[in-house]
């Protein structure tokens, strides 16, 4: 994709920016993940002096064709009566925003049964939900564009806000369907290997939805060439936007929280279309859907949070953002050895 | 311990609990370990608002005559001077708390050097550090005594202030080594599986810790039978006041955070004294210290966080605050299936 250019980060400095942590008043390397996190920012933002500015919440909602399989705990309605929850402050999303600071959007990418004229609500639909993937391709490329297109426009709305980080969460019935079998066809695994029980669905659905996704991912096989055809054969709108505005938030330097395993699976995507993106994302919660290990794996990432949560909305990212503000704390404002007269 | 009188949590409405939290709008379960937290301070609290009130980190510090013979990264100098850094605002702890937002209070326990008349420092000072406990007791059964009760009396100005939450830290050249011996003698184990690297030994420093650990609870090993006497002989003097303000802080019921090992080997001895203080614990982070693996299964605990720390000071406790604040916000203010008008 030529629209997005990311510059992979500067790591020159790195052995200064590590420097700058041994030198604080504590044991070499004892704050562990924390002190990644606060190298891996210092190395985006190229400053002594590390923050968090406006962190955003994004939710991406979109329904799937294929729920109409029965392969999810509940009907596609539920992604409507979600996305009015959200807006009416109701849902888990809502709370960790409220508690960690985060400002909270909602975008519809395309649910199935739209919410006329709600003044909070980001109107960046495609369609009423994408074609049931087993059948047919979930969306055309138009389509996977106008996607990537919508995702980057939101996030340059936070961006010229001020805000410096945004965190991806999403909300569709039937999409950890689409996200396994994006992953096994970006990876060329077996699907079977990261096809998971979603939110909670019986051994029976787990079996039929193993079945269905094998079978959409032979229907498309000879299609499923690069990222773009991927996200085309396999949906869905909440993913693709979420890659557009990865992508989009990765050129303009932001920070990028990346929340469970449908997050995980559009910045999958996202780093095949353009591998520099990656050193912008903080993988923020370890999923407990089978398959989120693999990519994680892939993508050289260790997740900050494991609370065995498998929820979705972004409730990871948000609960992760404490800790990414803690590191930028340390980092920029902790005294060294020198500042402090501490002898070790 | 006739001094405290702990409540054990009132279980009969444990089902009511689950019930409340199972009626919000997220599939059954798909919270995970922040059910289980919300679910123990609802028990706690037993009100369908519960919540966190003046969170307050309280770090005890005192030194150790073990420090003496070269098991610790630093001498005991550096104790006090942590300690005056604290004061100063610039160790980890300090930004942690700031970003976290907990009131830190700073204890001296005992350490070797006093800082004369800081007025920010608690002084509940024992003596100028414990006795070498490979050789000696650690210290009297009337300084055991004189400990809990000095740490009772910092929780009881809390508990008097408003607040319903304390977090324990500590800082204390040595400390890994007398918790590691506290631990062994507790549970009745090799010592050899819970002396780890501390803030990081060299492999012959660990080498010559496992040693002395060993041969000091050989020379005790008829004193160690309960557990007043295994904090007399194995101390310190910061450990056995985090106990006396851990059984007041489950005394008035009161939410505890446990940072890492050596929070940990006291939360173990103070649930020795009185089981019941086991149901106000919360266990904040695995320490990459061998030997706390082994106590919190003793205690049936699963920490929130593990992001490969090794500092103490109460930092893991810091950084998971924001995760009990975010379970009490869902408990209380997540809206419920009939609420939304969700029809799963």
């Amino acid at each position: 994709m030529s629209m997005f250019t990311i510059p992979a980060v500067d790591n020159r400095r790195a052995g200064e920016i590590q420097q700058h942590i041994d030198i604080k008043t504590k044991p070499i390397g004892s704050l562990g993940q924390l002190e990644e996190i606060a190298k891996q920012i210092a190395l985006i933002q190229q400053s002594e002096v590390i923050t968090v500015k406006k962190p955003t919440m994004l939710v991406f909602a979109a329904d799937h064709g294929i729920a109409e399989q029965g392969v999810s705990i509940a009907p596609s309605a539920v992604t409507t009566q979600m996305v009015k929850n959200f807006l009416n402050g109701g849902a888990a999303i809502n709370c960790f925003c409220r508690t960690n600071g985060l400002d909270l959007y909602i975008i519809d990418a395309g649910i199935k049964n739209p919410i006329v004229h709600h003044p909070d609500l980001i109107d960046k639909r495609i369609s009423c939900g994408t074609q049931d993937f087993t059948k047919a391709p979930a969306m055309s490329l138009e389509q996977v564009e106008q996607s990537l297109s919508n995702g980057a426009s939101v996030v340059e709305r936070c961006y010229i806000s001020g805000s410096n980080l945004v965190a991806f969460g999403e909300m569709g019935i039937g999409n950890t369907s689409s996200a396994s079998a994006i992953v096994a066809a970006s990876l060329g695994i077996p699907s079977d290997d990261c096809v998971g029980l979603g939110t909670g669905i019986t051994q029976e659905q787990l079996t039929k939805k193993k079945a269905l996704i094998a079978q959409a991912l032979e229907l498309h096989a000879e299609q499923l060439t690069n990222p773009m055809n991927i996200l085309a054969h396999l949906g869905g709108f909440e993913i693709a936007q979420i890659v557009g505005g990865m992508l989009h938030a990765a050129q303009n330097q932001m920070l990028i929280l990346v929340d469970g395993f449908i997050s995980t699976a559009a910045a999958l995507i996202a780093t095949k279309i353009n591998p520099n993106c990656r050193d912008y994302m903080f993988f923020c919660h370890h999923s407990e859907e089978s398959g989120h290990s693999i990519v994680l794996e892939h993508l050289n990432a260790r997740p900050i949070l494991d609370l065995g949560m498998r929820l979705g909305e972004g409730t990871g990212a948000a609960l992760a953002l404490p800790i990414i503000r803690s590191a930028c704390d340390f980092y920029t404002n902790m005294s060294t050895f020198a500042d402090a007269g501490v002898l070790v």
